[in-house]
Parts: C-alpha cells; structure tokens; sequence
C-alpha cells in the first residue's frame, strides 16, 4: 500500500482519478442516480477520471438490455469510456449470459472480488 | 494515500484518523444513526478524528434547517469541529441555497467527487 | 496504494487480500447475499483471504443466536476462519450480552472505529 516518494510524484504526474461504484439494487431510482453521478464526474475530471461500475446482485438489471430503466445512458456511457462489468456468479444464479447484457458491458468471475482488488489497486469506491 | 517509510512514520506520530461519511439518505431513522456513529466516534478518539460528513441526493434534507431532524445535532457538532458539506449538484437540482442550509455547513462542487477525493488522500469511507 | 511492479510481485506473493464487510441491516435477504459473498470469496481465494464482518446496528442480528437467519452458516464460517465482529455499542444499546451471540463471535468496542481502523490498515471495504 505504500510507496517510495518519486513513486507517489510519478503517479501524480500520469495518474488519472480511479473510482469503482458497487451497484446493487435494481430500484429504477437508484440507477438514475448513478447515472448521474457519473455524468457528474466526467463533467468535472473528462478523461482524468477512470470509471468503472460493477453489477451484482438484483443491481445486474442495470446492465441488461431488457430490464435496465437506464439502458441508453449506459450504453452512451460505455462509448465514452466509462466499464461496465457484470458479476458472472450472479449471472449463473439468475441463469443470465452475455448476450442478455448491454453490447459491450464486461464480465467478472466475482463482483465483490472485482471491488476488493480495485481498492488494493488504490480505486475510490462508491457504493452506489 | 501513498507515502515513503518515513512519511509514514510522521504520520502515525502528527495524524489524526480520518473518515468521511457519505449521507444519501432523508430517513430521519439513518440521520440518527449517523448521529450517534459520530457521538461514537468523538467519544473514543476526541481531537485525534477528523470527521466530514458527506450530504447529496435526497440526503441533502441533514444539513437543511427546515428539513432535518437532526438540525440541532448538526449545529453542536460543527461547533465541536465535524464538517458538513452540501453537494453543489444536489443544491442546483433541488433549488436549494446556502440559506437553506444549517448555519456553517460547507458546500463542494460534486459530494461523490469530494468523497472520491478524500480517499485518495487516505481517508477512511463510510457508507452512512 | 500504488507500488512499483517488484512491490506487486512481492505482495501478490507474500500477502492475502483483506476485506472488512460493514452489516447494517438486520433483513434476512441482506443476511443471505452477505453469506453468498463471502462463499463466493473463499471459493476463489480460499486461506488468500482475510475477512472480518462487523455486525453493528440493526445488523447486529446477524451474529445473534435467536434471531439470525443465518446463524448455521455464520457458525460454520468461523470454524473456516471468517471473523465476525459484533459492536458493543449497538450491544449496550440493545442489552445484548455476549451470552446472545453466536459462539466465538467477537465484539469490538464500536463497529464503525474497527471499520475506519481496517481501512487505516490497508483492508478493503465493503458496505453489504
């Protein structure tokens, strides 16, 4: 977790803002919160800030075409560059695969490690 | 959040422990408990805590003299040195005004950016 | 939070990953998700891991004999090494004495300070 001095100036210099958002609620409400939080953060910091959102749990609604209240806003969103990831334990569960999900949204073996290891990465984390 | 071997060792002799807690909710019942969470914390560690709270979305309704149901908690505990912020994109929304709000209650441009910020400055997260 | 590549070689080898999950409520649905992730984190990281649950507020259920929904399982995970935690806070609050809680669970003098603690230390956080 810690670093030598010249590191931390290096990671100043190159380093984007990195932020992880846990979505795990499938309230229509709670999503366009999100959403807007993320405009809100790529409004102030543009391409200085790295996003991701990790989907699980009922909250995986968010990144499928069918059942997401916010379908268009994330799929503009991920042109923009902002990942979107599903979590594939939730998505054996509820018997969901890919082509269920919004084209170009990402798959991780587990949400809950994907936002443990974005933290030791030295990501923020919102839980959304 | 990064640092030499000996920056670390400054900062465990001059450095306070340091959480911000983010408030999204109205509920006067998750007022309380954010409340008594710092009552909590004060008592424990006194002056060695820096403690900012966070208030966006409908949680805003905290820091709002009219709304809250914690106003006169809030105002003992600026005065005891807890900083409240507002979020600028919630007050824009909501047309709410610095009048509005609980006397001494800080605003920021964006509280998710505030919160992410704080992070990366090493400061502990809670989820209020 | 940033390392040059040999520190990430190295603690990718020498150290667990480390995650502190914060339980607030005391809905059995909650209880259950709570109980799937950390199976789903030992399933991938197996002894890799440590992971400390803090049971504080109405969540505090969790850890208690007569009322958790999941006390079977919260038994079997601190025989696998699982820590759980419950906020002596919240037990003064409630009159729950340490007779209440399901065998071997620990308590902590304020559930939110072991939570700011664990992150002091490097530990990731999750809000269940």
């Amino acid at each position: 977790m810690t670093s030598s001095n010249s590191q931390s100036k290096q990671a100043e210099v190159n380093q984007k803002h990195r932020v992880v958002f846990q979505m795990n609620s499938n309230d229509p409400e709670s999503q366009k919160t999100l959403i807007n939080n993320i405009l809100n953060v790529k409004k102030a910091w543009g391409s200085h800030v790295a996003i991701e959102v990790v989907a699980l749990g009922p909250g995986i609604e968010l990144v499928m075409t069918e059942k997401s209240a916010a379908a268009q806003d994330v799929a503009k969103m991920i042109k923009s560059g902002v990942i979107f990831v599903a979590c594939e334990n939730t998505m054996a569960k509820k018997n969901i695969t890919k082509v269920d999900l919004i084209e170009n949204v990402g798959t991780v073996p587990s949400g809950i490690e994907e936002i443990i290891i974005k933290q030791e990465q030295g990501w923020s984390y919102i839980k959304g």
